[in-house]
């Protein structure tokens, strides 16, 4: 195996592929990256034991890129990618595979790393085309953004420490939650597809960082894993087996308050509040309603001091005795994830989860539960 | 005590003074900042045992600023300092004490935080301004940060792991070393000072982090600590106690080769070379010259590969057969710390300590011992 690639291209590669692959010392081969090398086309791969990406990358017309001898190598990825980020930018990288030795060349720059058996390397599972969704990269990415922050941190039961992705006729709705609070996003998209799935919220977080937001992506779920398909990229992921709670019981119909406010007033005032609630196991913060329709917000650690602010609110309705304790951390994450201006607040009483909407927004909502205030 | 004042001033000081403060339980006075408001002046004071830095604010003309009762208070640095960081920019905030709690209001925003006994904070050791130099903020910076990195790490001998500054008839010289490598500064002023001074690492980052470029800075040492004084600040350290080494010594006077190289090519090729030498104890990297009057720079680690890389010089004189393996960390940091684009190396041996200096430079000067290949 003998390649000339673009200095620029490998590095833009590797630094998505290296975010995934393992640091493990169980599985030693998933410590490399393959390079494959074979008509007129390269492809890196890399991945854990939970996913895998599969990067393509095009050739340049002027026949400085080129592959001299098709192959395939396996390389550690570690040394890898470390040498190749310190290669000079636009310059035209030589790798060639001599037995078991990588020589790495740029300009007078001659590298040698150990290479590794590439027949070791794990075989991608087969899937099929037939059943897919196709979604634009920036919704997928949204979405994805909108929901994984609620999923559950490890020590937890498995299947709240991923996301639930639920297809159902020409819908997807993705949630996630710890009991404590929760997320949930919808999109209407058209497809066929129908079915539960839970992805683990790691393989969510480099799926954001793989794949481009301008590219249409097909998503390909099967029992076990899910396949994300784009121009120049394949992402697998395993599943989180199990079954996913069903939400649908505890998101509360009625309201007796509810107010419109700025997410980023409420959010710098939560940010603030949340000084003085980190010493308390569940980051107090206190939500209540002024006689001058302001929402308050405040927060108090004994011996160190208490915070208290007003904030103006849009609009305004129903019982303003209104007073509720919530874990302020959380509050701040759904606030963070929101990316409207305004957000509607809707109360069903003082112990009682609170609703979290974008204003006028009806396909994202978050709950909170309150905690008891000491 | 009661002042208004703007967030973005106190941000700022915040900024300088919560680095110094001590983050200790062993006397916890020191975890607090000092405001003091009289006559005008706003004066604000944190630090550790080691140091302590003491800078005023000036307040503007247009009275939203202004002391409207004079005193001083201690507040934990750690919750002031988040707090005002939170509060809004271009803001007045009103700073008030209230028996043992200091309030703290911006617009809308009420905060109480419990002070500290402002009577048990330690006095300011006094100082004369009969004995002293002056220097320009930039030039003081600039020779911390050229010796700073060259002293010993902790668990050395105690002198070693500071800055030996030696004033002697309109000259000061920096030097720094843990007996591997050493870094020389020298500069000519306009001084009556002499004497030889041991300064600790963390203070001289400190002090590098505290002044201003712009700004003239008199410098007051005596046998136990040192004061620099600029427009609206002062800083105190502690001296490290003991006999620094005589270097004189040890800086080789032979030579048998001489190259000039770009500093950045070099630098750049021993920080790819340092990734193949991180396995060992002493990062060996290994310098040699081609026949075609080229700088080779080499390492490589056992079962994982190595790198050998070539680099033009633009002048080279002397013996052609040298050979020599040095830590490349100390010869990264080395060349990091030069500012200049060409550097000479100077080289008395195989076995001889390297000497490093920007190019016709004499002021700057570094030495690195040669380790044993392997």
């Amino acid at each position: 195996m003998e390649i000339f690639i673009d200095s620029d291209k490998l590095k833009k590669v590797l630094n998505i592929v290296a975010r995934a692959v393992a640091d493990t010392k169980t599985n030693p081969v998933l410590s490399g990256v393959k390079i494959e090398a074979a008509n007129g086309r390269i492809v890196v791969t890399g991945g854990d034991e939970e996913i895998t990406i599969v990067r393509e990358i095009s050739l340049g017309d002027d026949k400085s890129e080129r592959i001299l001898e098709a192959g395939t190598i396996l390389v550690p990825i570690k040394y890898f990618h470390e040498l190749i980020k310190k290669l000079p930018n636009q310059t035209i990288i030589n790798i060639k595979k001599n037995n078991r030795q990588i020589n790495i060349t740029a300009g007078e720059i001659e590298t040698t790393l150990s290479g590794m058996d590439e027949e070791d390397y794990p075989s991608l599972p087969r899937f099929s085309e037939e059943n897919g969704v196709t979604i634009k990269g920036s919704l997928l990415i949204e979405m994805i953004k909108e929901t994984q922050f609620a999923a559950a941190k490890v020590n937890s039961r498995a299947v709240l420490t991923g996301v639930n992705w639920l297809f159902s006729e020409n819908t997807l709705t993705m949630i996630a939650t710890n009991t404590q609070r929760m997320a949930l996003r919808k999109t209407t998209l058209n497809s066929t597809v129908s079915g539960s799935f839970i992805l683990p919220v790691k393989a969510l977080g480099d799926l954001v960082n793989s794949i481009d937001k301008h590219q249409f992506i097909s998503i390909y779920p099967s029992e076990n894993s899910m396949v994300f398909k784009g121009k120049d990229i394949l992402f697998y992921t395993r599943l989180i087996s199990g079954t996913y709670p069903d939400i649908s019981r505890i998101i509360p119909e009625e309201s007796i308050t509810e107010l419109v406010v700025s997410r980023s007033l409420l959010l710098q005032g939560v940010d603030r509040a949340n000084l003085l609630a980190s010493q308390w196991k569940h980051n107090n913060v206190t939500l209540s309603l002024t006689e001058d329709g302001k929402i308050q917000v405040a927060s108090s650690t004994t011996e160190v001091g208490q915070i208290t602010e007003r904030i103006k609110v849009q609009d305004v309705n129903g019982d303003k005795s209104l007073k509720i304790s919530l874990d302020g951390k959380f509050l701040a994450e759904t606030l963070k994830s929101i990316n409207e201006e305004m957000v509607s607040l809707i109360f069903g009483g003082n112990l009682r989860p609170v609703i979290i909407t974008p204003y006028n927004k009806k396909s994202t909502l978050h709950l909170i539960s309150p905690v008891r205030a000491s």
